[in-house]
């Protein structure tokens, strides 16, 4: 093809293409480009969670699935059996001396950061045993209502999360819906799992991700979330920590377990066993300028507080921390079903790269600093046990 | 609190946390992460564009818009009036002596790169001025049709993508839906712009994205897609290019221009002003080595051609090169919905985050290999004009 003639060159140097602008504030680097993906997407969104008044249709609703974005329905299960009928009296006329899983912690701390020193810390997992029903439920409301009992002995959470409610606590299924329908229809999949929550005040849920859409429905007290949508990778922290899990390390003879028995064995720690390190968020929205990145100031936590029969859509890959309030019998019960994530279309690899991404700078920038940071580990280092 | 005992613990060290791993193949850097990205997305969706053969509901289409996939509906619109009444007779007896804006150009290449040289290049819009649809009609098809014809004469192309369904052409108007019925519902909008394209296949509309949600629907004639996702924002080698306008540079009394009359005109090359660059891709999928990035190589388009009937849903930021082929009267005719893209949740901030990343990535590969490619320059600048 002919080259049509070219007028006004005033140099062949002005015809070479140069670097596309990127739009990034400050110098253009790759910190900045992280800065400015979690900036910007606060520009784009509200700070506020939507409140609906009535359920969604499954158009609705997957409208906030494919932007990502939380909801809360305000009294949405109200007209739920388990919303009508749960009470202490009604979970132990049910579930009895049902054997059921429960997780104990000393302080209510299971699947969390344990700090040992500004710079040392596990991941610790809870202990694990089966006990009746009936004694879990009366332990966890006995530390919630009775200041001398709770003051010695360990935390009590029903709280396994492996689709429990149509397993353990099988007898307490008929009282909610065996599906969310809008939930069902938009997403084309039933319930990947469904489970079943009993703990108190005592107990709070670290701040992590779930490779799930979930619809969470408070039935008796209140949660409280904390919420960071995907792109606040960056300002979580997350660091790879050693492994450990609670056991009963004093008097295994008594049926209540206490604080002070319970210690935190790190795993792998055995002959020939090797130890084992959990990538697990360290930073929390609540103590901001503990652990910090130096993304984390950029974060824009949502709050919301679940209240009896209230639903909220936690969208898949969300940060969230939760922790919890009472009724009046102690108690904190709460359902939720787990939906697939659908790792099809660009969200899933887009958010996998800003976790890598930030990761990468992440580690650039504790380098950069690591001999002023060095210097300060030394000194600490030497108190820390 | 007291701090529980730790067992096992074989050194403080041990309990200092590590890097998360990044699950990043290779090194573990940027360059691996952007990499990572493409490659993970192929791996998470079909190379092969869903083939629907009725037109979708609200829900159906919002699930593609949730993943931002495109799809085709073969003879989606063979209910159309469009469909059933436009040809060249029809289509001049109804716009007849209207003038409509045509955009002229020597080789059917309007709003693409114009290379130079292998390292020197031009953004070109096409020449741009109002003419009797009836005379626009006939000079598209006598290019076609008859090799004599378009042996000198410059190409026409009916393309202004101002809405112009509802201004120029509004008396065609009343052929096509007022809007797609599927996609105002799911996204709660009335399309913000309707076009009209007639052309032949001697225009080429170069890869591009657009800040829209697109229902492409083909009227008379082919069009010949290749798509790719906005995750390939790395492979497309956006740089900023020196804009030019083509000019009728010869004779322009002459009714249809010449394309040896045609020249590229420097924008902002007169006294006092300045030249502008324009963002914009410069790899071509079709001629895959040539201005490639080192991340082109992982780009794996889609490709899809619509008959006459069949509509597209393009998503938005979707790069897409269109060619044509015409029907038997030398025309190539669409009709397409731009629905406003929702700029709300994670997808446009995070879309923007990998073309960032990209670049600066991009850019510093190039640095890196500046040395070579500055000896190969220098020989090839002192051939290219």
């Amino acid at each position: 093809m002919t080259e049509p003639r070219v007028v006004g060159l005033k140099s062949p140097e002005q015809a070479v293409p140069r670097p596309a602008p990127t739009g990034l504030e400050g110098d253009g680097t790759v910190h900045d480009a992280v800065r400015d993906l979690i900036a910007t997407y606060h520009d784009l969104n509200p700070t506020t969670i939507d409140e609906l008044h009535e359920e969604p249709s499954p158009l609705e609703f997957l409208r906030y699935v494919a932007r990502n974005r939380p909801f809360v329905v305000r009294k949405g299960a109200t007209s739920w059996a388990s919303h009508k009928k749960w009470n202490a009296a009604y979970l132990s006329s049910i579930m009895g001396s049902i054997p059921v899983n429960v997780a104990i912690t000393p302080h209510g701390n299971a699947d969390s950061i344990l700090h040992l020193s500004p710079t040392h810390a596990l991941f610790v997992k809870p202990f694990e045993t089966a006990i009746p029903f009936s004694t879990a439920q009366s332990h966890i409301q006995n530390q919630e209502l009775d200041p001398a009992w709770s003051k010695h002995n360990a935390t009590y959470y029903l709280q396994t999360q492996n689709d429990n409610l149509r397993g353990e606590y099988a007898t307490l299924f008929a009282d909610v819906p065996a599906s969310i329908s809008w939930a069902r229809i938009a997403l084309e999949n039933d319930a990947d799992a469904i489970n079943f929550w009993l703990g108190n005040s005592g107990s709070t849920t670290a701040l992590h991700k779930d490779n799930y859409e979930n619809v969470y429905v408070q039935v008796l007290g209140q949660k409280h979330f904390v919420l960071l949508p995907p792109v606040e990778a960056p300002c979580v922290n997350e660091r790879a920590v050693l492994a450990a899990t609670y056991a009963c390390g004093g008097s295994p003879e008594s049926d209540v377990l206490q604080k002070e028995d319970m210690v935190a064995n790190i795993d792998g720690a055995g002959e020939g066993e090797e130890e084992a390190y959990v990538p697990f968020a360290t930073w929390d929205p609540d103590q901001p300028e503990e652990h910090a990145t130096p993304f984390s100031r950029y974060s824009q936590p949502l709050r919301v507080t679940l209240e009896e029969g209230d639903m909220l859509y936690l969208p898949a890959l969300w940060y969230h921390k939760v922790s919890q309030s009472c009724n009046a019998e102690g108690l904190c019960c709460a359902v939720n079903y787990w939906y697939d994530l659908d790792f099809t279309g660009g969200f899933w690899a887009s958010s996998s790269f800003v976790r890598g991404v930030g990761l990468l700078e992440e580690q650039r920038w504790r380098e950069a600093h690591e001999d002023t940071e060095n210097g300060a580990k030394q000194v600490r280092e030497s108190t820390w046990l």
